[in-house]
């Protein structure tokens, strides 16, 4: 019996979202929660989005398979009483035929926050929007980030892993103003390799406080190799914000597609 | 020579905004700054409203009487590079003639934000919004505050102070979802007694619930008695968003009507 639950957490006091020995991870205190809770010997979660260290979510989703029969309608509540402040469940409920919460994914959309003037700068949200001393031209990093959008390879933003293409189709890298007047990115993707996101934020800062050119980052891209001085940006301006998924019948055509290798055309 | 600061604190670590000696306050962390920054023996600070321990502000307001010939124009960057990153300076500028930080305000608005649905938790934001274990009628809290508003006695939600008048005028009380869905009261008065927003918003909070009556705070208010059964809301749902003032016109004669002791018609 496959069930999906939609969480959230504030990445702060996290090694992230992977199980580590010895390390307090969101998995590792999300799977002892449901172990106790289920008076199961141990449980594993599968997510969509592998959070780094530090970064947060508000639409993870993850799925787990339980026994057949086991209870779930109370579970929401008796995780949230069993966890932390820092780690809400959201919702519980039976996943459809098909369901894979890393597999089935359509896309993630994460945001990035800064506050790039003293009087942006808000200490109730200081732990989830970065403080940037300059002040940022987002029309310029719009403008510089528009050629980064489609199936791209985007070794140049990626730490590579063995084996792992750096191929993704970027949906969106829009930049805009929020009603408080931050600087928020919105990005969306298949999928993401890792420190993707934050490597573009940090060559689009200095896009946006004229350290670089509004046509360096597309340069950087074609050029394919890791660029020394690409400043992987803070961790806690990143939120996971939402992952989409098919309807049911969708399902299972999309986990076989995601599970292949993405090659250029 | 006035200065007036504009500010922005989380209450969480503050034991409030009044200096008390060997506590950690909002006025004795400014003015320490202020003093080291200015090279100063001790300055004395005044704000616009006195937030009890755990409270926010975004729109704080202080005014501080500096030596002749000071110079000011890089001492908001200097506070904020001494200051912890809970408390942040704003803007830093010259008070018009007249100014009082604390005499002069035409009105105060506070915001009290709840979120009153397991999928409404937020983590990001726990530290300034409220959890509330049920779900909440805004309308009805809408409706039970209406009859609130205007010139009136708040003896019956507020903290008794010798000799202080407990009459205010309260311009707004208002409440609405907002755009996450938070149920978020918006409170604007020309002054507030001791624990009167948060013994509004706990009485409320009953109303919202079930409770208690819609017609309930109403006979509270004329009792004019503090009634025991009427809960003080927790701190940390509570932030100062706004002080106003009049145009530099008006400036000093809104402080000698503010020094006036109130009276009901």
């Amino acid at each position: 019996m496959r069930i999906r639950i939609d969480l959230s957490y504030d990445g702060t006091d996290f090694r992230g979202w992977a199980t580590q020995p010895g390390l307090r991870t969101v998995q590792g205190t999300l799977e002892v929660a449901l172990a106790t809770v289920l008076r199961l010997p141990a449980v594993t979660v599968v997510c969509a989005g592998r959070t780094d260290t530090g970064v947060h979510a508000r639409g993870q989703v993850v799925h787990v398979d339980l026994p057949e029969e086991t209870a779930y309608d109370l579970l929401g509540r008796r995780l949230n009483g069993l966890l932390t402040p820092d780690v809400r469940v959201r919702s519980v409920g039976p996943a459809p035929d098909g369901f894979d919460a890393r597999f089935s994914a359509t896309w993630r959309r994460y945001a990035y926050r800064i506050a790039d003037a003293p009087a942006l700068v808000d200490p109730l949200v200081r732990g989830h929007v970065l403080a940037w001393p300059r002040s940022l031209d987002v029309a310029a990093m719009a403008e510089a980030s528009a050629p980064l959008v489609g199936l791209r390879d985007f070794a140049s933003f990626c730490k590579r892993r063995e084996g792992a293409t750096t191929i993704r189709t970027l949906l969106d890298l829009a930049w805009e103003r929020d009603g408080e007047g931050l600087a928020v990115a919105a990005v969306r993707a298949d999928a993401f390799c890792h420190h993707m996101v934050r490597s573009l934020v940090g060559c689009l800062l200095a896009v946006g406080d004229g350290r670089r050119a509004v046509g360096s980052p597309a340069e950087i891209l074609a050029a394919g190799v890791r660029d020394p001085a690409v400043r992987v940006a803070p961790a806690h301006g990143l939120t996971l914000e939402e992952v989409r998924y098919p309807d049911a019948a969708g399902l299972a055509a999309r986990a076989d597609r995601a599970r292949a290798r993405r090659e250029l055309p």
